[in-house]
């Protein structure tokens, strides 16, 4: 299969949303064995057209993203359709389930809608469980279009429940790839690769091995058609790097934290001055964290680190709320008031503003209280600079915080 | 100037790297009045010289990035000096160039290394100021290929420092293009079109007007050569959608309730339990938001309810955690305990789990406690329905929340 990804939206090319469909189509392809040969990304209007002509001539199977919506700038349904000489057709069956859509969120119904019940005669349906515009499938003479929507959460359900399936179906006769992801926190991309590759490849001389590094995390991904061997290389691997690997798939630090203390049955707390509440949100982001998460606090001022954590006054004074001591005390609070098994403290600096000489922009300082055998509490606490921007900041002091959680719930199994 | 953008780079296909390429050039090209017509993005290799003949087909000017390193992948300069019959040339003052910068960092210097300091013949050099590699714009017959690092760190001073003037003197003729965004809560896309598009073209006929659609919000895009008619388009749709407009320009919700809160030296304090720290988490990632959130909880249990936020045995028992009187005694408490001029409270079913008949998941209370002139506490609460999945839950309550607290704080103005 020779496969292009044409993306179409003005806001696309104005760089005011990011383009993750890519990669999220690469992702989703190689384990049928499909590689993306080349990518669009065109504004609104006729330029759709031509970009699928051209597509057309050198690839066999198209996704085409966006303008399927109801307004006058979203035409890919119209020109995909002249291209295979389809006529649009209203369908009654989709109108419905648009309609029922609406009703059930209270929205208003107008009739520009109705251009979302438009399909190209002897078109495969593509329903959206997420939205308003179905996508579709049109084909002939072995080449095919898929049109999909552009908002990440209507696309993605669509493609993963309802293309992929028939894009199986075509590459059934290719041997399927077995993919295998090992995520790692805490040791560098180049290191990575250092430790894994030359272990990896004594064993499997020819393994396709890739890394992908995110803010203080590496993917590690084995691709082979044979699965054994990506087997081997992920045992090689896990004996290598040990408790640096957190999840065995795709799974988040945070869905990794919520189900080692789903199965140990402990309950968690946060108290957060720097982060303002992300490491809350990643845990809760997650189902089933109720049964994890008790409590949580945002102290952003010291008064109400003093009211709600009881950090001593005198801490702050001789120490800052920026330090070991406030973290400490922060943690040992958030673990007495709630009640749980395990909290987390984060203070530092995410500025832009607020460093000092001593304590520059990217200090951390991370509290962790947990409850020995006999119900006492403990405490440890870790310190980092983490120099970077303020989202980037929040973002790196939440990874070492669930981390943190993550290693003491290992530990304690 | 019709111009065209091609990426290169296997990892950007693979989406192991975002492509942010894109917005940059084209936040640089708008004020010159220029647009990117279309961007490719494609893999290292032979391929590239395909896609820059198929653009030199249709545009002028081609921004091209990636592959002028050192590595058996990096083949751009070869394909376009090919394409140009200007034979690659040795340089030996960017020779010096590449040797010194290596030695200042104590870095290997291998024989590899040299493709870098080919130039095709006639090309004009665009220095490396971040980099080894330089890059070079090559001109024939009007049209004109830029070849530009792939890294962003040595991309983006090249092109601001060597390339954009360039662009600069070629486009001195033509007008500059205005482009006003205005950002719109609560409506949906095709309501927002159907109120402003008509009205809008009733004053100027061919205004061009753009939508983005995100959830629960929508952009509008305005742009034109002529500065005073984006303002008289963005002067009428202010008039049709007043309040339901919460940002001139590209301000997050977040951002506008940060900045009317530090403008009117009020303070904010958060009581989450569905979305658990993410509006907080959002507030904070606004700079100087320490001026105006002081404090926040995440209450996911019940007894954290009554513990933190008096909420009372009596309301959780009769009523439950999701209901109207919780989210009104959680906002109160919230704000009586904090001692802020506002307060929010959330309290839901994110799902998938949780959902009752009478309380299906999706159901939404919000609290908005406020203090009156007399400093005395008021409260209202706002119900809603959100069919959605936990994450899209999550967001589009927190964006409730954010709007909430904005116009409360536009209508305390």
């Amino acid at each position: 299969m020779k496969l292009e990804v044409i993306n179409t939206g003005g806001e696309l090319l104005l760089g005011q949303v990011l383009n993750t469909h890519l990669g999220y189509f690469s992702q989703q392809l190689l384990p049928l064995g499909v590689s993306v040969a080349r990518a669009q990304i065109v504004p609104d209007g006729a330029v759709i057209g031509s970009a699928v002509r051209e597509a057309l001539s050198r690839a066999d199977t198209l996704l085409v993203t966006g303008g399927l919506g109801p307004t006058s700038d979203d035409v890919t349904r119209e020109l995909v359709a002249e291209i295979f000489g389809a006529p649009l057709e209203f369908n009654g069956e989709i109108w419905e389930k648009i309609c029922a859509w609406l009703a059930v969120r209270n929205l208003t119904l107008n009739e520009t809608m109705r251009a979302q019940a438009l399909v190209p005669r002897g078109a495969a349906v593509l329903p959206n469980d997420h939205g308003t515009a179905p996508g579709f499938v049109l084909e002939r003479d072995g080449q095919r279009v898929f049109c999909l929507p552009g908002p990440p959460r209507e696309l993605c359900p669509m493609f993963e429940n309802y293309a992929l399936p028939l894009l199986k179906k075509i590459t059934a006769g290719a041997r399927p790839l077995t993919v295998k992801i090992l995520r790692v926190y805490g040791i560098g991309e180049s290191s990575v690769q250092e430790r894994v590759g030359p272990e990896v490849r004594k064993i499997i001389g020819n393994m396709d091995i890739g890394y992908c590094a995110r803010p203080g995390e590496v993917d590690i991904r084995f691709i082979a058609a044979d699965a054994q061997q990506v087997a081997r290389a992920a045992a090689v691997t896990q004996q290598i790097l040990g408790d640096a690997i957190y999840a065995d798939g795709d799974s988040t630090l945070e869905q990794t934290v919520i189900n080692s203390a789903i199965a140990q049955n402990k309950t968690i707390a946060t108290a957060e001055s720097c982060t303002g509440g992300l490491v809350a949100h990643r845990l809760t982001n997650v189902p089933g964290a109720s049964a994890v998460l008790q409590r949580g606090w945002i102290t952003y001022s010291n008064r109400a680190k003093r009211d709600e954590l009881n950090v001593s006054g005198e801490t702050l004074e001789k120490h800052g709320a920026v330090s070991a001591e406030c973290a400490r005390e922060m943690a040992l609070g958030a673990l007495t008031v709630s009640g749980c098994d395990l909290a987390v403290a984060l203070t530092g600096i995410a500025g832009p503003g607020g460093g000092t000489a001593e304590k520059p922009v990217g200090t951390l300082h991370i509290g962790l209280a947990w409850r020995a055998a006999d119900g006492a509490p403990r405490v440890e606490t870790h310190h980092q600079l983490l120099v970077s921007d303020r989202a980037d900041f929040k973002l790196a002091a939440a990874q070492l915080a669930l981390n943190l959680l993550r290693l003491k719930l290992v530990k304690a199994r």
